[in-house]
């Protein structure tokens, strides 16, 4: 299974937190996973816990091309080649369309080396392709590439730096990846207000993305307590939240269900569609609040405190209402565009939205997830971010605590 | 507690297997509930297996909303006033806009009577009004109403026939909305299979429901074998199954793992964006089969065999292809129109496409839901229809058992 | 498919709110299902919620040994022969064993007949034997069978009155066995909260099953807070519970995170273990509270208030505490002692615990069921009673709601 | 938050594949977790995949205590003090009871240092003590310590070597404690089907640790095969699988319903309390199966198979068997003697039996746990075992694809 007579090297570096990080296993890792082999030629680990460490590592494989591709993988974990270069760049051909070599971008910080200089990529976002244009790298969609694009290709000149866990942070320890349900969630839901509290203090923007639970759970009267008390700045949603959201104040239920009683079905279907034709009769959610057919919940709070707004559709929607964003790159584009101001997001229960979500986020967001199923906690958990707190729970209570919580 | 003097009430009449199928139960749960109360005034039972039951039952309420509200909600049960009348019929007043008494439709087979006829509503589904048009009673939905037409309102002239149980059918006691993740698959599929045979023998077409889900597990080709064995008429998708679809055929790998090995992420991200960018250029699925492109997987299949397929956008999506889309509200008129077809329709692990689905079939459509967390199961064997099937199970396991069932 | 010539038939009578309890329609498929007939000799409904529907029946099976099975099932559903005879007796051949046609028991409401008389059977619950002992008769293990014992057979003589759901009762469509994540909580506790208060003022005990999960989620001084106030009769539970108790009383740990901070392992394992040493070096729970070892928590709370706790053991038990009772056998035999004063019991996040308790109770003890898992709740909901209320829900967040709600 | 002016320290040293095993990380964690400082003094990185690295760390904490503390929660990371000693041991002052400052286990390799030797600890597993006699260290469970036993205590002359992920294990890569519900199942199996032969190849006992949704899920005829074989050394389980097995043999029903039919509840009770009457008539399933009343399923082909069979009771358990063992103390001192010899462990679908398994196991005995439930397989792989591989599937499947990969 050892490679034999392997022939093709290259050295490369890497610098930071590499310990923490567990990057210095991640790449030895890749390389054995490859049937490569490694030699350290240098490596300096920091003394304590300020310091930087720093590996030389040649890197050797059967064949140029299972070189480059181990090189390929190697450079998220933040190792460069030694020699610098300028990036590779081609023209994109056609509209949304690239050369086959195009570099596809991470959620970690990047660099671009251009004409002897290393540029910072600007909106990073995994998934995306790194435009040149003038003094400025920026990522991009596929789909918004224009023929003549200047497009980022091969390996050469790009930096990766992984976001470190920072030991000195207040979060450090609580703010890992791992879910659980056999938690306390008041101890959580301390940490969480803290950071909220000292987010808005920095002067930044909370993101949430709810779904529809967070009003069956009865949580909506303690999220228009955090609307009312300034710690939401944006909602990201789909249509239902919202249809929930006015069934609940015109008829007193969800989906039918009773939220008082907590007894089920009760006209269910007929109260859902008529809160719809209530809001489009009106033109929408902003002109029902102004008319006063809708004059409380959370759609209300959010028009009122001037909070943004965004509904993207989906192929289960009833309605949709006039509000809710029928073309999903529309969508798309206008949450990536409401994000990129985001200091902070939590996602409540809807693992939909919340994909749509992390896939958006450069990797130095932090990201809170809650929801009872572990499973959903679980995969947005895992997308890459060193900054995700999954915690598995019931929304509605857990609303219920954070509010209690941040009128102290 | 209990009403004193009650003093409105209706006599409403109700045939059928009532007893079978829970309705008389349903009816008067429904009564007490409403703090209203019941008188039978006439109830033969089917004697046999075979006869009908017939219900004749005096309803009181202690206001007439109240009352009212009792028999809009007794309407769905199969109750009907004995009084015939025809229904009220309003005019929308704007586009997309209806009176408030509107009636909203469930998915049970469903009467209007229009000028003293009996009318039977077509494309009968959940969640929409019912517009008349000269001779014929429709299902439209909320948004495709324009002013002017002439909509069902109130509850007079309506006749909700709802599917009842039958225990002639050899699927009797099988096709349960039970939920189970400790059964014998293997008997499951046994059924399944026969009743994929029987469907198409009676020259129905088979509707698939399908998330990428499916080619992680390794489904693909057991899938791609049912196509060619004709048991596929309809795919019916997200972006995802597609992309993931050309990410095996073109690297060997869904999200980035090597399928034959089992090990995890390999050079992931790259290559499902560069399958997307291979079939954009080439201008999108079928074009990139024509142009020998993609050569395998589920999606050539599609197109060898002339599959209907639609992939649905989403907000989660990356790309998207071209083929996928991107407004939901043309997607879903276009599922709607492909579902009016099918005979029978398999959802395989995905909750966001199968609700969506759901919500457009009627009541007596065989549904069978596949799907390793119970929790998506529950969910989309709740939607009313006392036709669903609901399998937890390993959907790659059980595409292989069900291809190996259908070889024989 | 259908029986051709039936020739083999009985008279089955059965009386109650066969309706509502669904009974009707379970003796019908039953019927079905046996692939036999049945023909409605008789039946009237009940005209209002309060009167009982009557029905006669004549059911006709293939072959004798199909219909005597049919009759079998048809017993715990209600249905009596119409002709009265006594019951069959046999004495127990051996210790733990009975003849082969021994009558097995289920948790509704029996009735024997012995020399002319019907007599309730004592300790109901399902799964046992019924032995018949001079003038009175009562539900035993086949373990506990000893030679000679009059046992109960055949289907002759027996009378099972199933549970009929009561529409008079405050809890009617709130104790049902629907189970369900996407639910307002608060509006559950309101309503146990009121259950426990009338169990409590009429003069019942409330027992409570609860796993070691009501302490990692913070759920302990909730807890505490039921016990002081009185609300806490029996505690059933295992070694775990208490273990972990104790290692945060002494250590403020629980399996060694820390439930202050919230924050994952400090010095885990050897809290565990020593919280053991600790309490067995005492010679138990009881001398640890009262030599000041042990001085605060769930099972010194109990201890204060005489609350009757048993821990049962397990294969997976560390220790065990002293306490902790290491025959199933006895663990058994004293959880159904103790539950048999019990008129409530709420089942706090033990799958384990919570069966065994299930198999023990007669269905009309209402039980509560709380676990974050859906699939657990599910199971014991699933146990046969119609009493069960199944909640998925955060456990501690829970037991803050619930403390809070009891002490208005 | 930073010390000031810390001022007790110790140096301690570990050598092995500290990055890749995450050793390095998880100490340096722990000693900021603590509060405390570090300063490396001497690193060596293994310059190739097979080298060690060797570190050399001061670490320091505020005071004495503190440091105790750190030093002790460093130890099974693979830290021991550079200045070597003789263990500190301690009579046991009462049956079942040690000194409070007892060195309580891991499950990973340790060596003890007495009179001058390393001694390796024999039978480890973890929640032990560690008890010198004459020229052996052993395991020892709390409760079998006896007044006298020389036990370790303190932290001195004890050393902890964890598993170390070996690279050039076949299985490297593929043995992660990941879990995912989405994967190719049948990948996995053609590994394990590949661990179990060289298991055996190696003359290794491979056990198996089952619960009855073996039976219910259709495994069992599959399983019998792997008996058949020769691939089922040792299996343990409860008796439920016990008496599934046997109701399936006897009824061919698995809890009451038909495992060819797969349709629900046919006389289901019944047949699970007649088949442990019958069983515990004959006396025992060895005598069932002498005497020709049990011929057929697992239970008989171990009898036929030699294969050691435990079958531990718990609270839940119907009947038991008289086979079952109603203590759980003797059950688990069986299922540990039973496990001393197992080279690999196979977890089908018991939680409970699983995570009593995984308690007695010595960290470098591989395991598999399959269970369709992912909270389970998390559980089983959270338990600190480097060797775990959990895989979320279908049992009845899984094992059906195993049967057939192990016959090619």
């Amino acid at each position: 299974m050892a490679p034999e007579a392997v022939t093709f090297s290259e050295v490369v570096e890497a610098e930071g937190h590499l310990i923490d990080s567990q990057l210095l296993k991640a790449i030895f890792d890749k390389v054995i996973e490859r049937s490569a082999a490694f030699e350290v030629q240098h490596f300096t680990i920091g003394r304590t816990n300020d310091e930087y460490s720093r590996l030389t590592l040649r890197v050797s494989a059967a064949t140029p091309p299972a070189l480059e591709a181990l090189l390929e993988e190697l450079m998220p974990l933040g190792c460069h080649p030694v020699a610098e270069q300028d990036a590779l760049i081609r023209p994109a051909d056609s509209d949304g369309c690239v050369a086959d070599d195009f570099y596809s971008t991470t959620n970690q910080r990047t660099h671009v080396r251009v004409e002897g200089r290393w540029l910072e990529v600007e909106r990073q976002r995994m998934d995306a392709v790194v435009v040149v244009e003038s003094d400025r790298v920026v990522c991009r969609k596929l789909r918004d590439v224009r023929t003549g694009d200047r497009v980022v290709c091969g390996l050469e000149g790009i930096r990766v730096t992984p976001e470190f866990r920072d030991r000195a942070r207040p979060d450090f320890g609580f703010m890992s990846n791992e879910v659980s349900s056999e938690r306390r969630v008041e101890a959580s839901v301390v940490r969480i207000a803290a950071m909220m509290r000292d987010t808005k203090a920095r002067g930044g923007r909370i993101a949430f993305v709810a779904g529809p639970v967070v009003v069956h759970t009865g949580g909506a009267p303690y999220f228009v307590d955090l609307i009312r008390r300034g710690y939401v700045d944006i909602l990201l949603a789909g249509n239902a939240l919202a249809v929930h959201d006015a069934e609940l104040a015109l008829f007193g239920t969800s989906l039918g269900v009773d939220l008082e009683a907590g007894a089920p079905v009760r006209g269910g279907h007929r109260h859902h569609m008529r809160a719809i034709n209530a809001i489009n009769r009106a033109g929408g959610i902003r002109p029902a609040v102004d008319a006063g057919v809708l004059t409380s919940g959370v759609m209300v709070e959010c028009v009122r405190a001037n909070v943004e707004y965004l509904l993207a559709g989906s192929i289960r929607d009833d309605g949709p209402l006039v509000d809710t964003i029928a073309d999903i790159v529309e969508a798309q584009n206008r949450y990536g565009d409401a994000l990129a101001t985001a200091g902070m997001v939590i996602i409540l229960s809807t693992m939909l939205h919340g994909i749509g979500v992390g896939n958006m986020l450069p990797a130095w967001v932090p990201v809170v997830c809650v929801d009872i199923n572990p499973a959903v906690v679980t995969k947005l958990a895992d997308r890459g971010s060193s900054q995700t707190l999954g915690i598995v729970t019931d929304v509605g209570l857990f609303l219920h605590q954070l509010a209690r919580r941040l009128e102290e």
